[in-house]
């Protein structure tokens, strides 16, 4: 793609009604746009993060046996009724509609997918299963100040789980949560922790919360350095400075953002909505549940702030919109339009800041807020020399190469 | 995907609240399931249709130079109050929330897009422009009996494009119209007319809406099939029988369904919006619009409104959830299993019928409902001949074919 023809522009200042570091910076990339308070809009550049997010996470859910489906937003209230969850669920949008019919918007989706299950599991035989989706949820937030951290609209892949007894959900249970593990990674966190937090009205058991550490985060943990003990302040009896209930290590505290949870169900929902199965001996039970949660774009706002500096935003490789940035400082001269093509050719996704109306400051001030993982300078310097200016966007120094080796290198 | 794994199962029979050929039969297959009048989840072979029918659009948006982002369902009140439409669109589903706040829930997206056009537009140089999401639509439907071709919830592709003149507005608009040409065909449809249609209130030109002939359709079409002319019936002075304006054939009726539609907007919402340019004289001018629109949902059912016979349905090659489906009707052998695993290392999208618990009467049965191009059986018969049994859905014929064949055909 050349910058000349992207649709947005970057932003010299941040929109002043932003508070956040993910939503300044991905604003004035000209990454997202603001419609409302908690409610945006994925331009090209950012489109193209969430996507590949959403494919990291598609990836790694097919791996664990997860078949993808994708359910509605507009839920009938008579469902919610179902579990009693139409009158206690505050965060609820409620619609009524010209013939008085009244909805809920999708904020989380255990009704509807136990409604599904319900028509298809009927025996022992039908179990285990793992049914998930990527899709848009909706949830009336009183506070939405976080940017993507906490939208009134936001994405989500939902994963539900269903099984014959309690011992292959905790097997599964345990499976998700390296998935878990794996997704973040590859979204390039190189710091996760697995934080005990409350099971929730319904389960004597805790949940698991995914929480990245940051100055920014709204979270607290109590955690050990040493072993991997970890919970959220708000269940954890211990304070900084107590002994490790696992290995005795003092425990410390730390801010950190929740970028996805897993829930124990059991039979919350099955028992309500009466989805059972016949066992090997023809008795009826209740299916046992699990669901997992993660939020694609919470997930593209928590790497932008763990991810940035001073100047911008620092995408890790595997999200970045883009792999490669050229940026052309030589002016009429095809070097950089012939780099442009041949990176491409070589099935490298290429930005190429062809802009014949900035200067040299402005642009390198733009890969710098824009954040794509490689920069190529194309100069009179570095073709009088016969060699392209290469840099990290996460480290400081730059490196003279040539056309082979680059391609090598970035392909 | 091996059928004994797959989540949904056929049915017997076709709920009976469902009236339309399309809800019907994919329903029964397990591609679709309705929460509510208008409302279905995707099922795993639904889905897979879907993103197939997005991944062409997406496509062909791509080649014509267009923009992805994805734009937000929630839209305030006050975005909807700058056209007049708050009060004018009876179909729009409205929201107050916990604190007051009113909502629509967007059911098209002119003010919103205009709203991000406006931040970025300021110049003729940043124009002709053209964006475009895939993203899911709510209407409040009064009747939604039609299955996927009238939902209250809908998947639908939305393409706007600014121009700078009305010259530089029609050429592109002509390039769309050539481009769902191309979607269309590479969706399956064999006949399609692009028919003239109102272009609203707001504009004295003809919208065009592209209509695929069947008896299902919703529409009544004027049509010579002499030369291109085609009027929606609604707007048509003329009667069948009576002379082609073109060409002077006798024209002919038709029922149709309407599956897209490009509309000229002009500066019907630039206008009211105040996204205005600079031309190259410095003078500000408004800025000219038309966008296009095109269902996925909608198009899946309309795909299966035109093909299918009294069996099932008939997908056409590149949307159909998968190339091949071997069906194994030879008990305890491994010919099958292996062909599944050689087609898919091939590179093949395969489902694999392995159910041991099924006749060979059910297993034909499906196999005609789903509608998977090609069938390969495996038999006692077939493997003492070291054949595979290859039969086209849409054909009446089968063919014994060798491995390597089958391989060089079907990959």
């Amino acid at each position: 793609m050349k910058l000349s023809q992207l649709f947005t522009k970057t932003l010299r200042e941040a929109p002043k009604d932003e508070v956040s570091v993910n939503a300044r910076l991905l604003a004035r990339a000209g990454f997202i746009q603001k419609l409302s308070s908690g409610v945006y809009s994925f331009l090209p550049l950012g489109f193209r993060v969430l996507r590949k997010i959403e494919a990291i996470i598609r990836e790694e859910m097919n791996k664990i046996g997860g078949q993808e489906i994708l359910m509605p937003a507009l839920h009938p209230k008579e469902i919610w009724e179902e579990t009693g969850r139409w009158d206690s669920a505050d965060y609820l949008y409620k619609i009524k509609d010209r013939q008085e019919k009244e909805w809920a918007l999708g904020a989380t989706h255990e009704e509807v997918v136990t409604d599904i299950a319900r028509r298809y599991i009927n025996s022992y035989k039908d179990l285990p299963l793992a049914i998930y989706q990527i899709q848009t949820k909706f949830r009336d937030e009183m506070r939405a100040k976080s940017g993507l951290l906490r939208g009134k609209e936001f994405s989500m892949k939902d994963l539900y789980s269903f099984h014959a007894d309690e011992e292959d959900r905790k097997k599964y249970y345990d499976k998700v949560k390296q998935s878990y593990l794996n997704i973040l990674k590859r979204c390039g966190f190189e710091d996760v922790r697995v934080a005990e937090a409350s099971g929730g009205s319904f389960s004597k058991e805790y949940s698991h919360e995914f929480q990245v550490p940051t100055e920014a985060g709204e979270d607290l943990i109590m955690f050990c350095a040493k072993c991997d003990f970890s919970q959220n302040k708000e269940i954890c009896d211990l304070r900084a400075g107590a002994q490790c209930p696992n290995c005795g290590e003092k425990l410390k505290e730390e801010k950190t953002i929740e970028v996805g949870n897993i829930f124990i169900l059991g039979k919350r929902y099955s028992e309500p909505m009466g989805l059972t199965f016949s066992d090997k001996n023809g008795n009826k039970k209740s299916v046992i549940m699990s669901c997992y949660g993660l939020g694609p774009s919470r997930l593209m706002g928590a790497i932008v702030e763990v991810y940035n500096d001073d100047k911008g935003i620092i995408w890790p490789e595997e999200v970045a919109p883009f792999k490669v940035l050229i940026v052309d400082v030589a002016e009429k001269n095809d070097t950089a339009e012939k780099l442009y093509q041949d990176l491409q050719e070589a099935g490298a996704e290429v930005l190429y800041d062809d802009r014949a109306d900035k200067s040299a400051g402005e642009k390198f001030a733009d890969a710098d807020l824009l954040g794509i993982p490689w920069r190529i300078v194309v100069s009179k310097k570095t073709i009088s020399e016969r060699k392209f200016e290469l840099k990290k966007r996460r480290e400081k120094g730059t490196k003279l190469i040539d056309k082979k080796e680059l391609l090598k290198k970035l392909t």
